[in-house]
């Protein structure tokens, strides 16, 4: 709603103060710039609304879908193989199994931006790698996969410090004793999320394991999301990684 | 060390291979180029090496200090108004009780980078929120400070919804129970970090409450670092807003 | 029972002092004015007995139902689709399904008490809000649900002060960090009853962290049931809601 | 702000739509009925502005005191006797020492309403109990005190079912195992409200362990404030009690 | 073994020293008179050898219950209905479902020994409840059942104050909140052993906040065991109960 | 009161029905037989009223100590030196500053009864030892000391098993790991009552790991008290002790 | 990589200094002898690759054992029977249901060293003991079970004294409370490693009760490894015992 | 005592079969082997028995010292400086402030045995280093300090790998997050023990976080000792390393 059209209607009489004020009613934050940024804003800078598939029926799925128009790449994620071939008939969706998630109007995007880098301890993480890797890549960005360089073989990641250090920005996934994000933090400069797992067993406590160590990090620049919330590292990653330069 | 004019020199034999070999062996991953990146790396992108200055002594930081040589603002965190006594006699440094960060060698920022928001809930919060501020500013972020707008008066942030959408980064701080950063992160569309605090009583378990109120937070785009980690917020908030455009 | 009645006949001879301290010790609470209670004082002040179905057997409820004879619109609590069913042909009930709430003997409220708002974070606590509602309902409050204004999109919560500053009494359900109670508490005068929900993943801990926000929200004027315990809070909010004017 | 005025003027070319622009913007939530209510309510509603003393220093609680003006009766709760002995000579305050709760511009009130009940386990939650008394007595509740009737010794209770029944919401004070909430709910019918004490030692983990009792409470009608939290145990009560009459 | 006898023999020189070092080494800590107790003392104090079922496989079950040879009532508990029936073919038992307790060659106790009370909270405890009652009955005392008395309808526990107060032993079994223990504590004199249960949700967090009121009773006289162990509850009950009086 | 007596007497017309229904209300729970016991019953069964002395003032302890009037023996727990030597100008009391437990109007038990052994780990643990054994001892028990018998030199406990196993009952007093409980539940047939105790450091968590061990043990015949709850162990003791034998 | 041989050639003029360097970033750790340790260290010094089978598809485990080549006795942990048969057809392995430990490529060892012992508790610890005996087994250690020796029949421990004392390194296997490590640690000179499990109930927290007994253990020489890791115990037993005498 | 002997002589008739009871019974366990061994063992092997300083007097100590006779390096932990002036008077030793570590009849190690590498994340875990170095040394092990490589500064660990590899076994002392552990478990080939810190803040929870990273790491050959029990660490670190070689 552009409040300064609207006052111009009412002073030139196009429209009377009482429906100009049923309008500021009926929209009340419009005015405020954000309540439609939650629609406009997405579009403008690469991130659609997403939805978040757990404890949603296809249906339900469905119709949000459907009133979000036509936008393309809506993430649909933690969707059950069950759920998506339902939806297929419904909709025009691809849907991959290892992360769960769906992207309703599917379209390639062609210069994905910057760079992320997801690195993760080992392969039994790959469900939430795939998940960040996912949302970051149907959000716009380039993203470099560089699985299964936990710390018990420091090598692996250390032979690939180069495509560490050229990232933007670094996603850690790690489940276990989640040391990898330190070990990263230490190695690169730019911004490291990390994302702990519920891989293990035994103390590691459904994750809180990894959780605790990755807030404890002695490395700067380190933050941290949620267990398993592989979207959230992902999200968060473009949102970093898709920055303009400083004015 | 420069590796290729070492190899060089092995080439015309101005170096013997033996020679060269113990040169390799005695600082073996300055070539990988990592080494030597915790000291110039910080220099050329306005991170200098930090000091956690709780449990060590005076004496041991300035010889930390005196090691650096001449680098400026280099970083005390955590310091004791005791400590900082003492080491003003022997260093040149300014000192802010409220944060309990020094600044050694201090130098003006002629021109801070981009915009770095702290908002926090309350006024019992302010160390930890100045401890973050002074941080990213020191290293040479423009930090506005947007503090006590927690939500049990939620009319104190809306007012400052310009404030908070211009921001590259916003750190949102806050004690209790911490719902200040799910807030935030739904107003705005930039990275948020949340800093939860130590700050309340009861089942608050020193900051535990607000930790988890912030790992589980609604609004995408938000991550988290250790509880009272001011100064982890501020130095991540700045490697985020000191990130140039994608290429 | 009648104290002064009993010693009456005593003093006139027509019950002896033994039958006397039969039928004192026969029923000794009754005279203190709770025992009975749990049976009249319900029928007189619109709360009638609830039944938690969960862990009893469908002809259990039912023998509990029959005993308490023609008493209308009994609560039977989580009970599951199949019992409701095998139920269904011995008693006169409605089962609604979301909430797992069966009501005995339903009889049609013809003017509901007060208002009581029931708002909620998602739609994923839509079970725990209905178990919330349909609870005070029953129990004879007026209630007007709020779905779905969870402050990731603070605008939807916004855009419906008046409904919310118009109760007597709000049941704020939410999952995740459950942020929601703490916006609601400072926008309200009235009670806030807050209900923390399960809903969630990673460090949510089954409930754990929305209860925690909720028990150390800086707003004033909110308590907290256990987690998922829509009865609880819809019940709460019947007994305030009922509360006649101070004298 | 009267925004159907303000767009009257628009019409009537008395301000221009940039003016009005520039006010709605000015305070833009002042138009929705909650910027200004956080004033004009609590006058209007008989709950004044409530300062947390503890982490502010006497001079910025005397200047929030001043800038309420002649508001009566402000409550200034968590005080150390040495910052009421500061505040002493700066404002008019009374301040009891057991609660650790000053009053601001002090005045008797002259017909408290209605009926709270704080009831208490054992002599050592008394500070608590007083935080929760006084609390709603300067907000303006009539409190009964009934302190020390726990359940170790059930007869002290039982003998004052007549004050416990007559009340209109009941506050259930209680450290170690925190049992009086269950029993208290299970024999009113009006509200209760459980705060669980930090009184006892071992697995009471700091009051953990009456928390738990009292959200775990199988008597309906019983919500819980946080551990130690007697002021929001009585503000609550307060909120309850001022209730009137269902329309 | 004998000690003396044996050394009696090497005075004899019926047998020889090294024979005799043999026989010392090769039943080392018979002498010491705990290795046979396990076998002798049971049956001479009315403690038979008790067998958990849980992770046991039916063959190994027969085999223990074999090798005790002619021990009546055996106690197996936790045991299946289907290693029950399994169980059925192969030795003389018989099973209790609920309590899931099966009894090998079983015999009806004439005159059960003094007077063990199990009172419990609520309904769902049955299990536990059964477990602990069967138990002590096995073992040879006799026991009152007193179910369902939980604390939110007070008058049912305290209408049954004589039978609570003739017991020599009570074994109070609750889940929610435990409260229970803490009320019967109060009330009799004799020594109360708390079984909490894993009954409730959410906060309750598997019994531990029952576990917790029931550690931090107010109620002097009272002890705890594990989370459910009726088991543990009913054999210390008995251990106590079946005490001769003081010499 | 005897009701039968006043019951009587309103048959007699000594007595008037209003003032029985006085009676009866002055004093509502003393008809029911255990409001009186609160005092008749300790000194009939050799346990008397016990005071726990943190939390109280010194003036508070001594007015609950002359109203009890002439009781011997009354127990003042948790008392510091400091209070205990402002208390005895007052009182006649003796003083253990180990234990930390005061005896008011102390009389020499002459036969004290049967046998309690308190068994602990390490000379750490020595306060709650002595605070269960002054207890006990107190109350009319005999006591046997076996300190300093912990598992991690085994043999000085095996030395022992005669003191051992000639109890009637024996509180095992741990911290650290807190195997004591267990090992000498393996060796006794006699109730153990389990205190755990705060000695310790790291994952000790302030006794949570000795109350878990001791929660779990895997020999039967166990119950626990509370951390550092010498008195709670000592109080069960003695009541336990003092069993009379079975009728 | 030879670092030498390379340099030489450098300075033979046989490799250029562009080209050298372009080796030495090629495979920059390879000099370091940790890279290739990975496959090298194990075969001279007995450990092999060890695959963790959880949560790897058994096309995936056979992809790996191929890539390792002819190497005998590759540990697979954490099989299931389905992976297990499936792998069955493609790979030559040995597989036990108790461990879910498989073997690829089994070759009997011929003198296998030193002395391990594997103590445990109960039966129920079964397949932890296993997984810890064949892993050390199979990596070529000596390996003597002792199991069901835990602390409730102490006798059955003592009894096999010998055995224990003559152990290079024990492996202490227990859940429930887990108070055999103390107990065993008090008894042996040579390392304990202790491995708790999540055998238990209640209270026992999935092996939090075990693993915090054995952390906090009285007695020296005992270290932790995770909750039911018998691999790692059986593991880290192996390291130790093959430990060559100091030089 | 020599069982052999003392048999032979009651053959013998020297001594008579009651006076030999009488001596079997006077130390039953010596006999077994693990009574005296608590003497013996410690001076054969080694390790001399230990004094846990902290909660012990002076005085104690100097009587458990005296008791010990003429043993030398006497290890005394957790000694305060107070402590260790008052004891100095009275008997020989050293004392060192940082460890807090004091030995009684201090003697200089002429050959300390194999190689002990104590390896840790940062300056602020010195004491709990030091602690776990001179235990080891005094015990008799040849110890290198390798301190302050932590993660974040990969290199600084990474340039001393043969220090880490040559050793025979390896303490790594770690706060914060505690990686350090599993990044030397994946470096080396010999038995790691870690020691969790209780250094950091927030998250840290004096030490959990870094305990868990220990218990879960992913690299194999890592066990974990308490928090802060550096002397644990050595001490296991010298039974280790003292052990002979497999025959």
């Amino acid at each position: 709603m552009d409040h300064k059209a609207l006052l111009q209607q009412v002073a030139d009489g196009s429209v009377t103060p009482d429906e100009a004020l049923l309008r500021l009613k009926a929209a009340p934050f419009e005015d405020l710039g954000f309540a439609n940024v939650d629609t406009h804003r997405h579009l403008r800078q690469g991130c659609h609304e997403v939805i978040y598939g757990a404890g949603k029926t296809p249906p339900q799925i469905a119709g949000i879908v459907e009133v979000m128009g036509n936008v393309n790449n809506i993430l649909i994620t933690r969707l059950s193989q069950e759920a998506a071939d339902e939806l297929n008939g419904r909709l025009n969706i691809t849907y991959d199994p290892v992360s769960k998630i769906a992207v309703a109007n599917p379209q390639k995007i062609e210069n994905p931006l910057g760079s992320v880098v997801i690195a993760s301890g080992g392969t039994s993480d790959l469900s939430v790698c795939e998940e960040a890797a996912i949302t970051a890549e149907t959000l716009g960005s380039k993203v470099t996969r560089l699985y299964d360089v936990g710390v018990a073989g420091l090598h692996r990641l250390l032979s690939r410090l180069d495509i560490l250090q050229s990232a933007r920005v670094v996603v850690a996934v790690a489940g276990m004793e989640g040391a990898l994000a330190s070990v990263v933090g230490g190695l690169v400069s730019c911004p490291v999320i990390a994302v702990p797992t519920s891989v293990g067993y035994g103390a590691n406590f459904g994750g809180v394991a990894a959780l605790l160590t990755m807030l404890n990090s002695c490395a700067s620049g380190v933050s941290v999301v949620n267990i398993d919330n592989g979207f959230g590292g992902g999200y968060l990653a473009h949102r970093i990684n898709r920055l303009e330069g400083c004015p």
